[in-house]
């Protein structure tokens, strides 16, 4: 599908869709180090997880909305994006290189488990492809993504210039604020934390429930070298994220239990 | 909203939907153990993964679907359905035990990061409620759970009278076939496998193209102590899970690139 060239190729996707203000700032941020594959969801899809679509058909459609870029919207989820454009789109080559975001919002800790965002980059991680996900701690629509452009330039320079881990992803965060205020870049651990959730209950224009999930994020965590501590001390963050999720530390508790 | 008691509190949900053969399998399987309720789907989420509603608003139906057991249906996700339970339904009980299945599929492997039913376990886990996620081998919708549901309360027996450790859930598995030819039950750890997918593009009724994902599950591992060497030699396999994604053997790697 791409043409014959010898720069990397760059897959970019996100959870926002493929109209967010955060993508246009990846677009931007990655197009010097390569050729660029854009292929992301068609409606936002935050919170999608590792969700793909099985019970639903996936639409396709090229789309001109990045001058003088291959673009394709596509109806599913940020995982079914990636599938799409490795056994669909591309087929024959593989990215050197897939990078998600940037987010609109926070996904440091056990958000990497909800993210749309990190799981396009876990499916990259899967498919043995350097994979990166970049999310920005604010959550509006107009946010301002000059710290994370050049944090984006900064991993992605050296994930091109140096051997990337296998079957590894990295799940990049970067606090709110200026480039001058950003005190650095931290190697990080995923925080322990989870959602203490709560539901607003209001009633439909005939007077049935229904709910809006929300909550609080917790930080169970004490840790100096987590991506939370990292965040809330002025630096970005970087988890290197696998998955193979097997809990080695009780294997032997459970083998106690004669099953 | 439970009666006070002092039997054991068990959730079940699932992501095949609250009418689908394997959560009524599972209702049966564990009421003699304790007092069950149900928050499931109220349609198939298979592939849901972690999945939750943030654009979306939820509905929960109470369901009569269990003779003589407190059941809702919900319109979310699997983790929707645990988050309802502890956080709108039950409030100030945490369930003793979280289970979720039977699913109609293997969800061995890296399956667990699509999966809905163990995405419930994980959610499970996150809030430190002891949690188990069955699946059959067995895609069929009338499959055979006789052989699970002697797995099943073998696992939930050992879970009630052992301690189960913090922050964990269990990635159980079961071969199809007869209890018979079952030929025990072994912990494992995660295979390490992916899915090489294919697209099957089809024209809809106006001649524009749409796709199905499809594809193999591609087993790189040749480990005999993982769980789809387990499943594969007629054993019930079973994973401790756990849900930090860290990737702690390469930190020192990446903190060589001096970012």
């Amino acid at each position: 599908m791409m043409g014959e060239t010898k720069r990397p190729l760059i897959l970019v996707t996100n959870d926002d869709g493929i109209s967010a203000k955060g993508i246009h700032a990846l677009v931007e941020a990655v197009r010097p180090f390569g050729e660029v594959l854009v292929v992301a969801p068609d409606k936002p899809q935050s919170g999608m997880g590792h969700a793909i679509s099985v019970h639903n058909i996936l639409r396709l459609k090229k789309s001109t909305i990045f001058e003088g870029i291959e673009a394709y919207s596509c109806s599913g989820t940020p995982v079914d994006c990636v599938k799409l454009a490795i056994y669909e789109i591309l087929k024959d080559r593989q990215p050197d290189l897939l990078v998600s975001g940037i987010n609109h919002g926070d996904n440091s800790s056990t958000n990497v488990l909800y993210s749309g965002t990190m799981s396009a980059a876990v499916e990259g991680a899967l498919e043995n492809i350097p994979a990166i996900g970049f999310s920005l701690q604010d959550f509006a629509s107009d946010a301002d993504f000059t710290a994370s452009k050049y944090v984006v330039e900064k991993v992605v320079q050296k994930s091109l210039n140096n051997e990337f881990p296998p079957h590894v992803c990295l799940n990049v965060n970067i606090p709110k604020g200026t480039v001058d205020a950003l005190k650095g870049i931290k190697i990080c651990r995923q925080a322990r934390a989870f959602w203490r959730d709560s539901f607003d209950k209001r009633l439909d224009q005939f007077g049935n429930p229904y709910y809006w999930l929300t909550g609080e994020f917790e930080n169970f965590d004490g840790g100096e070298d987590t991506d939370i501590f990292a965040l809330n001390n002025g630096y970005a963050s970087i988890v290197p994220t696998q998955f193979d999720m097997t809990a080695y530390h009780v294997m032997s508790d459970f083998n106690n239990w004669k099953l």
